[in-house]
């Protein structure tokens, strides 16, 4: 079974059938990235539209047997997720109303300090808020994924702490192994694998530097990442963005938080060549081939990494 | 059972011992009049966390075993609704999401016109409009009743002829008996009947003319709607509203549409004596007391009346 953690694109047939060509019984996707309560409906609203479109394609994942349920029917389980915590609008209630709508994973900041915590883009990092902790308390008590991905350290150590269920980094790289202020420190990577956490290695050639290049460069992080926290405790978030365009990518970065177009925000370097693998989602075994290629793990590794650390993960996360 | 079909108070842990103490088990409880998306959903969350503070006293209803539950357990079942339409801000999709979040029944509109349809204090009453006849259809689909209580006659007729499931008027009385703008033509009861629909007669004395002065003369106008179309659509909506004051008055007459206080709106005869009988929710078995006192119901159609009709109507509607 094959599991994303984390895209960020733009989905209609053709992009559903991708994935479901690519082998993928489940995806996170970005339903909102600044999005305020009624925005994020609206997109919900769309994507259950999407869902009863192409329902030979799709199901909105609800619960982990909805998973099950996709592969057993070869299509993909889409996972709602948001990039940051604009949908609740400040409103601790509004956590388990998004729940009851289909919110499963959720950042506590995009590239911005929020009400909850500061950004890996923030400094300093004044970590995890009073409003933060409520909002920790209330994810973990309905069953919603807290993501790291975008949090500054100082707010990542302190939910790693305060959280009673174990949370994760759907798309991110060790710092130790390429230096972007979104990747992760080897400290707090630590930290989330000891607590129960998962992180989902990016293909990202943004946060991969040099290790972007192949399918056994990247598999080369795998190996350096797993000798870091161990198998159990790592899966792929590729964010990948298929169909996304310069008007996305201004909205991820500029939002309405600023007038310029910040592209020194989630932009690293840009000096690896346009990749020859992993072109399209279409492509996702090629990472299971290049796992298999690099000689070091068992069958049952590689299928831990490639979905079954996911799916355990939301087993025990989405109640 | 008792089932209340339509309330609109504070609610709070005196009320809910008042709704209990009165042996309900089911009440439909106003959530909205003018709300948007944002302020309902606040107003859900408030519900929710109600219900968690009083869960020996309440619980928020779902399905109908909810309702069930509520009575094995002597607590309340409380039904998310809304008088008017304004929680989905004019948009398709949220009809499903605010099913999602809990609401069950909604009123097409509340005392003004709406892009859906036409109040009942509205002239003329253009009927149910494009954008209403999707609103029905989705509301069908999803699985909330259609309410048809404030609305104008023809929006009613309208309605009746497009939703393919049975609707309900929550709370009015025959126009027959008292003349007021709220109550309903026989011709549209008739028709409500006629498709399986219910009728929630209300004790709420502005509608109820002399009927409102006894137990005896209430269920005198029971009889007589009963003769309309017969007992099986009959129900009770008392109106009844706990702990409302000037200031949930004022929001309810005035909302944000107009500066002044519509005191013609909602509020009919006033003569009536303040009533001996139902002076509160406590008091609702007083009504099964003067069925049983008029000498023209079998046991069994005091119950249907009583609760089981709403709860056979829940059934068929809440899928």
């Amino acid at each position: 079974m094959y599991i994303d953690g984390l895209e960020a694109g733009v989905y209609d047939r053709e992009v559903l059938q991708e994935l479901v060509d690519g082998g993928l019984s489940a995806v996170t996707i970005t339903a909102a990235f600044w999005e305020d309560a009624v925005e994020t409906m609206q997109a919900f609203a769309t994507w259950n539209d999407l869902a009863r479109d192409n329902a030979d394609l799709m199901l909105i994942v609800r619960t982990v047997a909805d998973i099950t349920a996709a592969q057993e029917s070869g299509r993909v389980g889409i996972i709602l997720g948001s990039q940051g915590p604009s949908p609740i609008n400040d409103r601790l209630g509004f956590v388990e109303l998004f729940h009851q709508m289909g919110l499963r994973v959720m950042q506590l900041t995009y590239n911005n300090q929020t009400s909850i915590g500061g950004s890996c883009y923030e400094d300093p990092d004044g970590g995890l808020s009073r409003f933060g902790r409520e909002v920790v308390r209330e994810m973990n008590r309905v069953g919603m994924i807290i993501d790291l991905s975008h949090v500054g350290e100082q707010t990542g150590f302190d939910t790693i702490r305060q959280s009673e269920m174990p949370v994760a980094i759907t798309h991110a790289n060790p710092r130790s192994l390429y230096d972007h202020p979104r990747n992760k420190s080897d400290e707090l990577i630590r930290a989330l694998g000891a607590s129960g956490g998962i992180l989902g290695l990016t293909t990202c050639r943004f946060f991969c530097g040099s290790y972007a290049q192949s399918g056994q460069t990247w598999a080369d992080l795998v190996c350096r990442t797993v000798d870091l926290i161990g198998v159990d405790a790592i899966a792929i978030g590729t964010d990948l963005g298929p169909k996304t365009g310069p008007e996305e990518l201004r909205w991820m970065r500029q939002g309405r938080w600023t007038r310029a177009n910040k592209s020194d925000v989630a932009v690293g370097s840009t000096d690896v060549p346009a990749r020859e693998w992993l072109a399209s989602l279409r492509d996702f075994g090629q990472i299971e081939q290049a796992l298999e290629g690099c000689g070091r793990f068992a069958a049952d590794e590689i299928a831990a990494i490639m979905g079954g650390n996911w799916l355990r993960f939301y087993s025990s996360t989405f109640g």
